[in-house]
């Protein structure tokens, strides 16, 4: 296995405390197994490591054979989008409640990331989302997003107006607070609230979710992921474009949106018990069996 | 008739140049039945009427008898915020559209109105919502609604934390987009495309609407019009407070925003075969009769 | 105290194993605090207590000045729709979960009790809907609810289409799989799982809520409680009308199904601790104070 | 292009009186483009066209190169059901409202179909559903669905509880009127009624849709085609399933409801200028382009 997974990238949420101890920790376990392991540059900087084998992201993504990610499911959204030209496959550690995307608990960390390394896996491949930003014609902002792209109203409040076209087809003229565009993976997170469905993360599929559209008819479409998604600006005082809510982009009448999957997905692995439905129940606080 | 209704003012949609023909039509008609016609000054400046009979928003609220509003429900809401400290009824009177508030078409404006003033209307009373912003103890700032008052996120479009708190008793704590709070009138609005229920305007009600809760068990609630309801906002990046998508206040970390009935309703004269329900089919594209 | 309930009726769930020890002692325990204790017939029998003193439900709601329920909401709607005629406060008593009527908790019965004898204690008056069914001009059936009526679809499953028509005026045609009438009680029942928004019980109102309706743009209205609520069945392949989940009666294709509120209202006694907004909460499972 | 499609099958809807004149024209109309045309034996025998070539809708599996359907979308549905183990595509003919299935309005068939005859054409293939229900581990009925299969209560009103189980692993136990597993073509009949997204017709996949859950944070989920859910009765005073709201099975507590994909797909042939949003829209009544 240590042929496998032989340089194992470590990486720690934004300015988090609660590692101090664990990722040291973590550090150490690994390299008494005989991993090489290489401490994101940010991290180590953080927690006063930088004396131990530190590198950039980029480099990460050239160098590690895995990923493991301490924090929340943002952390997560954030280093999926750094990493998802490459091809470092990801294990989310939360440190305290479970996520959606940072399934192994930290207490057994060592446990599980030990079956992990043994082969003991189960593997997930997870859409992204490309977007582009056109105005007159030309790309003037482009990202990637791993939960959802959001058009949005911005601070003044007043709904916008905007026409959706895929594939070409013109598809609807909406008028609302904004629509969110949502991966399987971000059909769980601010989707859900606007009203949208659970996709499974198998569908080669995202949503399409209105957010307080004028139209009462107006409906969540699930699209398959091959297609692209065209949103133009119709009328708006203020609006922007929101990526996995950690980034923002401000839009103008005119401009076009376009999304479409992006070229790469990223892999997650986890635990060999890990139930995609189970995670589901626990942070949804669906009932329990009758 | 002649007495209940002896001066009649007429305000106009803001910059709207439709109504440069049937404003001035309207005070020839009315003059010439034998009404003083008192023109909104803002109006008379611009329709080049400011030979004729105006006067101030105050002035009509003291001095007239009936204000008719040429316009669409967006001016009807201005105007109304107003004069609702005064008594003056309202007709609202609509130049395209059919509204929920100006329910009577430009082309029957004459007849419609001629009416009324013979005593042939039907009359409603609407609540209207009363605000005040505290921070630290002292109100920095009030407001009247005739739609709504919304605490919504800002333009960084991070979702808000607040307490609602309904005659001092703890209601709940919400993660979301925000919260409306419309009354009857309101109901039909944002609220409506915010998941709301529809509210008919005689209930003595006003109604708590979610904005994308985190919460998915979250539901509107309907309240009491007697009820004293405060949102305390406990976590936000920018937040603000907007009433009825006309007016803005900006809040922060710590204040609270304290909502309640005005003192006084809003008084709107209907032609006889006025219906509510009809104004529902229409507006929200309901079947016909089987 | 004891002159405002001197005699004090004890009902228990049908069928409830559960009470055939404390349904005996909470009768001991009043007797001994002065008060003549009548035990439902039906309920003595059962749990063999037919030599103390009993009495019908009729007789309960002429001579008692308070009937205690045991049970769960369920046995609270049943007895309030056969007090309704009469002016017995209720007591709601659960034996395990807390109800949105039976409030007070099994455990704490006598102190509870104890309390709200002395005068310790909070009335809330609750709407119930009266309805007839109306066939050729006839009234074939009446019939009380507390929570709500619904009219759906039978067990053939293909939906029914009907006109609503509310104080004479046509409101609109629907096909749907049904209509809840819900009262402020019975908004947090089967009216919530249709869509439904939550009444406040203080509110004079009920709510019409659509059953998967065929018209997207269909949303819950809330009427004032002194509507006359008139469904016009057009078309249907089988359908009924249930009230309260409890009774049920068939309709046909013609029938007209009169809803209005019943003449009086239904008196809970609470502990002066009770907190509707605390029972949502725990109910609804929504969070907690942050 | 004769090759291709050298005998047609015209089937109508049952006991339509409207298709009398057209049916028969179609009929003469492709035997003079020198196709063999077989008429379905109901449909010949409803019309008194007996003495042309008829077929039972088995040999029209075997033998039509094409099946034109003349009728609404219910008419697609249950042929589709029926003819989804051969390979024959279909056209569906609507013969007043534009369908979902049945897009070639009765007026420009002729044009349409000389179209589609010269290869002028857009295929689409759709999934179909596979059910089962298993008895004591006997299969006791089986059915296909090209809308849904939906398991819900019976016609005493009272919610059913469920297990719902996916490829082996338990999702949810669910207290509700029931629930609806719609493909993309059901996705806009019954399951968008009861608060499910629109599916496009590419996408592998379906969606479980509550209806009326007792949970308020039950929500859509949308699996992959290759999924099997099953769904265990748990508790229920009468419960059956519903296939397309056509065919009916009772169930008991303790069956099990199991679904699948069917093996093959139906396929469907449209005009070339058929867009699968210009339906969504006229269907569902979204606005026009701004």
């Amino acid at each position: 296995m240590l042929t496998q997974f032989k340089t194992i990238a470590l990486i720690g949420k934004y300015a988090s405390p609660q590692m101090e101890v664990t990722l040291p920790q973590l550090a150490d376990y690994l390299r008494a197994l005989g991993h090489e392991v290489l401490i994101a540059h940010n991290t180590a900087d953080q927690l006063g490591l930088l004396h131990q084998a530190t590198a950039e992201l980029s480099e990460i993504g050239e160098r590690a054979d895995l990923a493991v990610v301490l924090g929340g499911d943002g952390t997560m959204l954030s280093i999926a989008r750094m990493l998802v030209a490459h091809d470092v496959p990801l294990v989310g550690v939360n440190q305290g409640r479970l996520g959606f995307l940072t399934d192994v608990p930290v207490e057994t960390m060592q446990e599980n990331l030990t079956a992990i390394l043994a082969g003991e896996y189960v593997t997930e491949q997870r859409l992204l989302l490309h977007t582009e930003i056109v105005r007159a014609g030309e790309t003037i902002f482009s990202a990637c997003a791993f939960n959802d792209v959001v058009v949005s109203k911005g601070g003044m409040g007043r709904l916008i107006e905007f026409e959706a076209v895929i594939d070409g087809e013109f598809v609807y003229s909406q008028r609302s607070d904004g629509l969110v565009i949502a991966t399987p993976t971000g059909s769980t997170a601010y989707a859900l609230s606007a009203g949208g469905p659970i996709l499974h993360p198998t569908l080669e599929a995202f949503v399409l979710v209105p957010i307080c559209a004028h139209t009462l008819a107006a409906r969540p479409i699930v699209v398959n992921s091959h297609a692209l998604v065209e949103l133009h600006l119709v009328h708006a005082d203020d609006a922007s474009v929101h990526f996995d809510g950690q980034r923002q982009w401000d839009i103008q009448i005119g401009d076009v949106v376009r999304i479409s999957r992006a070229p790469k997905k990223i892999t997650l692995l986890h635990p060999k018990n890990y139930s995609y439905y189970k995670t589901l129940r626990e942070k949804l606080y669906w009932g329990k069996k009758l």
